[in-house]
């Protein structure tokens, strides 16, 4: 399959080298300029599982992309907050073909996307499957993970070119599948954004200490409770007390995950970046007056993410 | 007047030194170790405006106080966490006589106090003196404030107390005024707290820096309301937008006190303390559940104070 990346940070280099390996050709599209011109240099490299592995894979600037480059598959892969300048960019790129899968965290990116996409040539999904930037041009690649992923609209020929996309997917060792119920497992993983993201961020603890806490458990009922009344709104029935446990459960355990610094605290407070706060506990806040639903705590969240990001200056 | 300072903290030392030098009868009450012991050795000294000044006082242990010292007044000036268990070790000094002043921050102390204090005998209030600790026996006191307070039940007896109270906090220039509307007074200061206290707090920033945050304005704004919506519970009439003007128009300014860290911050940031929270926004969303009105802001700030002491291990 032609397959381009659009986002070559720690996600999109996975995709990329595994999908690479696996026999399909990819081409890869950025807006980062040390990482494009690494890549450029030196090919695409990484340390996968221990092993290292070096891929001379073309590479565009978002802004130069090739619009004779034929395309079956396009994975986006930017920050919750570029996907809109990516798109624009890569429309070009678009053909009538051409499957788009979304595996961004976060909801609701299916909006911006249906604004450049048909809404049939558009799949939506998340992933399981974990990844780290070492340095420009150089991802670090470690354990296993999985895909979920659907058609965004009912229809033969779009379910179709999904399974399809599926099939690519699993050849390169992805672990795909085909998800009828993909708005909960999306609204499910976004809990978990919305709570160990933004609380570990906010508080400037990883996952079991914060999850060791008095009011940890409080606090992340009632997000979770804000996430289900606004999901019930898109018909999606998300179990709050399941969804608690489920969290706790994998988030806090010492011996997996919990000592993990989520992605979000990553990137403001150890590469003073922008988060994708307004694609989680912002998006549940916005939905939420949308369907005229309180959501104060994913707001006051929100708001507090925001103004340590620019008390810390954060780009 | 015979006069016990319960709580020799920052403000404490502050009264006791003027009261002292006004020629009342001072007497010292606390639980800190280390305080006690030095103000016995070598008394209590200050920086008082850039004057070095030192008083002989005595002081007592709370745990060991003399039970036939006469005393016209206590002023309570314990952290507000402290504030019982000084009640409870202080009770013998507390006569038929004794008025008993608080003029702690935060929210509701005399639920406290009237377990151990006959209510016509307890005056509230709050001040805007400030006042630091350097060091164990030593505080520095700079610039000048003001005292509001009232009896706390409507009475003639208790209201003419309150007047000679006010009297002898005049004699050592402390600058105190009757003031009719305390409550009022209470929650406007409180309202000061609940806003910059907690959230400098938890985003390790000062007053100007959180208020030049785009967010700010809106999270004051939600703060104040949920104050003025226990206020009124009360009877206190609280004006949303005259408090959130008052809070911006001082709080941020960078040529007064604006680059100022609030004494939150310091507590739990700088001397890794408990806080004061509970007492603050928290006893806004204690008292909101208790009338029925929803306080999610308060609630959230106080449970992330919360997560936050403990992550520190403060104490």
């Amino acid at each position: 399959m032609n397959i381009t990346i659009a986002g070559v940070g720690a996600m999109g280099s996975r995709f990329a080298l595994m999908l690479h390996r696996a026999g399909h050709k990819v081409t890869l599209v950025d807006g980062w300029k040390e990482h494009v011109t690494a890549i450029q240099k030196d090919g695409l490299r990484a340390n996968l599982n221990g092993e290292e592995v070096v891929a001379k894979l073309p590479i565009y600037f978002q802004s130069q992309v090739d619009p004779t480059l034929s395309n079956d598959l396009i994975i986006l892969f930017t920050k919750a907050m570029q996907l809109e300048a990516m798109l624009a960019d890569i429309q070009p790129l678009i053909h009538d073909d051409t499957a788009v899968l979304c595996l961004l965290n976060g909801i609701g990116h299916e909006e911006v996307i249906e604004k450049y996409v048909p809404r049939n040539q558009i799949m939506i999904g998340n992933t399981m499957w974990t990844a780290g930037m070492e340095e420009p041009g150089r991802a670090k690649l470690f354990g296993n993970g999985s895909i979920a992923l659907k058609n965004l609209v009912a229809d033969p020929k779009a379910e179709q070119a999904a399974y399809k996309v599926i099939e690519t997917l699993n050849s390169a060792g992805l672990n795909a599948q085909y998800t009828e119920n993909i708005l909960y497992a999306i609204y499910k993983k976004a809990c978990v954004n919305g709570t160990m993201n933004s609380l570990c961020t906010l508080l400037l603890a990883n996952m079991a200490d914060f999850g060791d806490t008095t009011p940890a458990h409080n606090i992340v009922v009632k997000i979770v409770s804000e996430f289900a009344t606004v999901a019930k709104h898109e018909n999606v029935d998300l179990n709050v007390t399941e969804t608690v446990d489920y969290i706790e459960k994998n988030c806090y355990n010492r011996d997996t995950i919990g000592l993990h610094y989520p992605s979000m605290y990553q990137d403001l407070n150890e590469h003073n970046r922008l988060t994708e706060i307004d694609y989680i506990n912002g998006a549940i806040a916005r939905k939420g007056q949308q369907y005229g639903v309180d959501t104060p705590y994913c707001a006051l969240i929100t708001e507090l993410v925001h103004c340590k990001e620019q008390l810390l200056g954060a780009k």
